[in-house]
């Protein structure tokens, strides 16, 4: 069931490594990118290479970003700013300038240069942080975009992008993973970690976590690293 | 006539740094970024640096993207392709993958980041090579990105990409730039130049930058580098 090549990206969360999963099932081999771009949690990076371990991906490329973008993000250990939960409605300072336009844009660049006709990425625009660049009119948008502006797309055969989650509680999101075999104990979520990567417990990201394995009714194997402790 | 921030992208080339200079002659201040991803011409990012100062930016930036993108395009030193000549009527093998669509997803992030309003690129559907990234259609395309993928965006306020030349032929380019006081001789256009930055004359590059100035009716003030010898 050999599906081609596809990119996926991946940050050492729950959703990138579902959605990961998820090409892993369709076929797919996968070629994995991960991006460093200042944030405090960039421990996940070292989830990252354990999640592209598990999946057997074919490759794995850690892409440093230029350290002007980003800043204004509480995200981003340079902005000096700390990390507060949203409020639910507005969008949170952990907004990063758009950030998943930078990720698929580089994504797309390397999908049309390896010759990989899909990219998955794990948006998911109902238990999330309110961004704007997780919800389907923006990957409508992007996936306008690879029509209009790649070799690819304006010969009639654009690249892909998938976004398996994007209309997925958390719980379901959890769900499906297990059913593919994900061990989302190589997963972390927190914001805003500590040094040890022990997980903050109330950050959004840690609090959509905890209500998806609520959900799911099962415990979060990340719990023997004091997840939420 | 201050009219705020603007990022603009530079090459070195001429119609960047006419582009900047529009920028520049409505009132914006100007913070120019210049990528540098393994193309051989990379003495562009000299002459970026050149037009940057003649321009007084505010900031110049040098990025250097990831090695991985772009290896498909003979631009690109490393694909071992050599530059030939297009046919004009299919996208020709200079075409670099997503090329502007990084640059602009990038230009992007660091305007939301910074503040500025508007991106200033010089791309032109007219005398070009026939990538698809520099066509109108593409542009709008980015654009509506713009308004559903950021926080600008969809706060109503959405970053403003400026195409100032993407109907002009190329003379039309070269008198407006000279009506804004240009220095052209500041600029490098060709895709293969020698190592001491003489253009080869004959690559698509160097042909349109000489259509240009002949329907301009003035002579390349660049022709003291021995271009097109």
């Amino acid at each position: 069931m050999a599906a081609g090549n596809s990119v996926v990206l991946l940050s050492g969360g729950l959703d990138s490594a579902t959605a990961a999963a998820v090409a892993k099932s369709r076929g797919f081999s996968l070629f994995a990118l991960t991006f460093v771009y200042g944030q405090r949690h960039d421990i996940e990076v070292e989830f990252a290479r354990k999640i592209a371990n598990f999946l057997s991906v074919t490759s794995h490329e850690i892409i440093h970003l230029p350290d002007i973008l980003f800043k204004s993000s509480s995200l981003v250990r340079a902005s000096g700013k700390a990390i507060v939960p949203g409020d639910g409605v507005t969008i949170p300072a952990t907004y990063v300038p758009a950030r998943n336009i930078v990720f698929l844009s580089i994504a797309l660049s390397y999908a049309e240069t390896i010759g990989a006709s899909h990219i998955f990425i794990g948006v998911n625009a109902v238990d999330y942080s309110g961004y704007p660049d997780c919800r389907p009119e923006f990957i409508e948008a992007f996936q306008n975009v690879v029509q209009m502006g790649t070799k690819s797309g304006i010969q009639g055969n654009p690249i892909i992008i998938e976004t398996p989650l994007i209309r997925l509680t958390k719980g379901e999101i959890i769900k499906l993973g297990l059913s593919l075999g994900m061990d989302y104990s190589l997963t972390t979520s927190c914001y805003n970690p500590s040094g040890d990567g022990i997980p903050c417990g109330v950050c959004d990201s840690c609090r959509i976590r905890q209500k998806g394995f609520s959900e799911a009714g099962i415990q979060d194997p990340a719990l023997h690293r004091n997840y939420g402790k």
